[in-house]
């Protein structure tokens, strides 16, 4: 029955080109101050009982730690990690006690969908996408710019909250206002983040993304694109995902796609379409969720074209998708970051993503012994995101040349444990309300717990607002 | 290498009764004033947004939900719940925009076991109780008195943080030093708890069991009594396992152990020693973690003798120990409740442990129609709970007449979506930063999201001595 329904649909709509009415001007900025345009000043981070720089040559082991350590950024960058700096000039932070880290690569995300968070809770994945996603690609259901604005920016606080520093942004792309919006809201924001476009093959969309790109992502040094399509058979035989290939190849950019998250994913066989359209070898290719790919699509495919995977762990199982095959990615050597996915599992929360991703792999084989480790999971959490992103020259460690995007988390509350293990405690006690400070491109998003330069309550009162008109116009499509 | 280290010590230590050196007296009391001696004054919580009563005979669906609707405490006791109670001369808190629900029931915990939060991170159960439980057991490693004071009043604070109104304490035991210290911990902390006092059939230990019921427990109207043992040959053997089962005749008393929680557990074949020991049908067994009971043991012994068990979902991907089929175990007619089992979880999130439950069988079963949906989890977090320790006429929801158990949570927040359907944002969304009131028997332990009449930084403190001290004495176990 609902299969039935959803595959009809589904072609009429997800499958089809977006109709834009008209291409409003892209002129709009954003009503704040550009995030990006304040020069930080000097600032010593000092004596951070725990520093996990990420990088083996700073410091100890895997994650490169260091004791009662010093980082000291200028402007937007780490300019040295060690003992008893010199902060001259500097505004100085006292981390006694603390654990300063890279911030989190946040690898896949739909930003906008808080607007829909409780939508069809005891769904799967295929009906929740029919009755919460699939409607507002029908131009009669749109989402507004400002709904889409309130909705990213809402989002970007939580992951803020949570110690996010970079996010990829899988925007649905409805409209170009829904663009406008989502885009606006990620560079107020002030977060490092990749607006991944999913675009089709109208001249009318292709001329959008240009536009976005030379108004919004190329003016801005924090933002960064992608390019998204959908694998499924009628979008090959449309052209829109052969013209999203052509995109990612003009721009040198990855092409993002959902790949395998639900089983019923299977038929569209998305690996050979993506074959087809002459993605391999010359894009690179970020598949999502991964869940139901074959070990030896995993050698044909993910190795031979260095196809990378955002794991989502509290996603998959919010919506039924299955379990990540994480350890045997990773024995296989394929990349794979670490996703909030926060529109479908509703929650963000990056220490919990952590934890879930080490506790599904040990509830799979029964052993402690697998592929993420507790230091594993964190650089996975930092590096290996930026590594997916092939950003890792510029973030995911606090290496001295790169970027100064990393958190400050104070582990002194009731839900740590300091003294045993403090690394282990990141990841299985960690709470988003532990993160203090939030730095990204040297500039503090989140200070000493409160949020800079935005006040949360106005984003929360503009968010219900638009969370209200979209639940009224959902319901016709709610059981 | 471990298996034949793990058989030997396990044998010597775990099996092996506890050698108490002296039976201190038991004459000292908690160094606060004891939390059930406080008269609570009538409190009126007016204008809950959405208020899960729990029972369907008060409001709609499973949960028993209500809109703006107004709860009366007077005393320990509920005795109204609906719409503009008369408050006179009632303290009025006013729960606009917020949900009030029953507190949760932490269904199986070791609250001592904070002191080795993030011990053995990356090893499986087996090796971690080798390294950080077991060695507590030898004589020349006591935990003070004051150590698991310490270790349980903080632990006591996150279950308060979460909106646990009521513990299973399920306690090694150690020494009665241990003992003392724990159950004065747990009276201190205001909590609603049973204590689990594992024993054994040595005559002092169980004159001690006796006293510290006739001391502690039965004159505090909030607590109440387990007797626990561990069902493996060794306790068979020597006779600690038929000793609990007929102190639990005895009391009267549920008996608590650990059942089938690692694979190398089948070859202990609990179940019989249960069965061999006379538990059968007279005592009510609580089982903890049951992951790998087969679907004989499920109709031979579980559904006949009512064996009820406790899910811990956290604890055991942690541990490795595996996913529970809790799907079935329902189907099958099996009580189920919700633990934290916090020391080997490491945290104490009642919101992600529901989460979790939700998500593990949806992974298992890639569909979201499996139990529990998300009503089903927030039942059993609280009503079950309740149930499942034969307390559902004393707590589990907001019928008039019952304790007053609750908890106030406020969603107008980052991390929560209040629109589309805020009882589902509680299990995907909550965080234990969103409770803002815990009250236990109609006393507030959390007010505005301050704890009431202790300094969390004392305590904070407090731990951190202790911890210190126990990560010392246990390095030479730790790989």
């Amino acid at each position: 029955m609902f299969r039935r329904r959803f595959r009809l649909v589904f072609s009429l709509l997800f499958a089809t080109a977006i109709m834009f009415s008209h291409f409003a001007s892209l002129s709009a900025r954003s009503d704040q101050d550009s995030a990006f345009s304040a020069a930080p000043p000097r600032t010593l981070i000092r004596n951070a009982s725990l520093m996990l720089t990420m990088d083996p040559n700073l410091g100890d082991g895997l994650l490169g730690q260091l004791e009662n350590a010093d980082i000291l950024l200028e402007g937007d960058t780490i300019v040295a990690v060690g003992h008893n700096l010199n902060g001259e000039g500097a505004r100085v932070i006292d981390a006694t006690g603390k654990i300063v880290m890279p911030g989190f690569v946040d690898t896949h995300n739909h930003l906008w969908q808080s607007l829909i968070r409780g939508c069809a809770h005891d769904e799967s994945l295929d009906e929740w996408l029919f009755q919460c996603v699939v409607p507002f690609r029908a131009a009669s259901l749109p989402v507004s710019e400002q709904d889409a604005y309130n909705g990213v920016r809402y989002s970007t606080l939580d992951l803020i909250g949570t110690g996010v520093t970079t996010v990829v942004e899988v925007s649905h792309a409805f409209t170009p206002e829904f663009v406008r919006g989502s885009v606006r809201a990620l560079t107020d924001s002030g977060l490092r983040f990749a607006y991944s476009y999913t675009g089709n093959s109208q001249p009318a969309t292709i001329q959008h993304i240009r536009a976005v790109k030379e108004e919004f992502i190329d003016p801005n040094p924090l933002a960064s694109l992608q390019v998204g399509s959908h694998p499924v058979p009628a979008n090959f035989s449309n052209g829109n995902l052969q013209a999203m290939v052509a995109l990612a190849k003009e721009f040198d950019v990855p092409l993002n796609v959902h790949l395998l998250e639900g089983a019923s994913q299977r038929r569209d066989e998305p690996l050979k379409l993506l074959e087809q359209s002459g993605a391999f070898p010359d894009v690179q290719v970020i598949g999502n969720h991964g869940i139901h790919i074959t070990d030896q699509e995993i050698a044909d495919y993910l190795v031979k074209y260095d196809i990378r995977l955002t794991h989502n762990p509290l996603s998959n199982m919010r919506l039924a998708s299955g379990f990540m095959r994480l350890h045997e990615l990773h024995a296989a050597g394929v990349k794979v970051g670490l996703g909030l996915d926060g529109g479908s599992n509703d929650t963000s929360d990056f220490f919990n993503t952590m934890r879930i991703a080490v506790g599904i792999q040990r509830g799979r084989f029964m052993t402690a012994d697998v592929y993420p480790s507790v230091p594993e999971v964190l650089r996975m959490a930092t590096l290996g995101g930026a590594e997916l992103l092939d950003m890792d020259d510029e973030i995911g460690s606090l290496t001295p040349g790169k970027k100064a995007d990393l958190i400050i988390i104070n582990p002194r509350a009731i839900n740590f444990g300091r003294a045993m293990d403090l690394v282990a405690q990141l990841v299985f006690n960690g709470q988003p309300q532990n993160v203090e400070w939030v730095f990204v491109n040297g500039r503090a998003l989140l200070a000493d717990g409160k949020y800079v330069g935005v006040n949360p309550d106005k984003v929360i009162d503009a968010v219900e607002e638009s969370m209200i008109k979209v639940k009224r116009e959902l319901e016709p499509f709610l059981k």
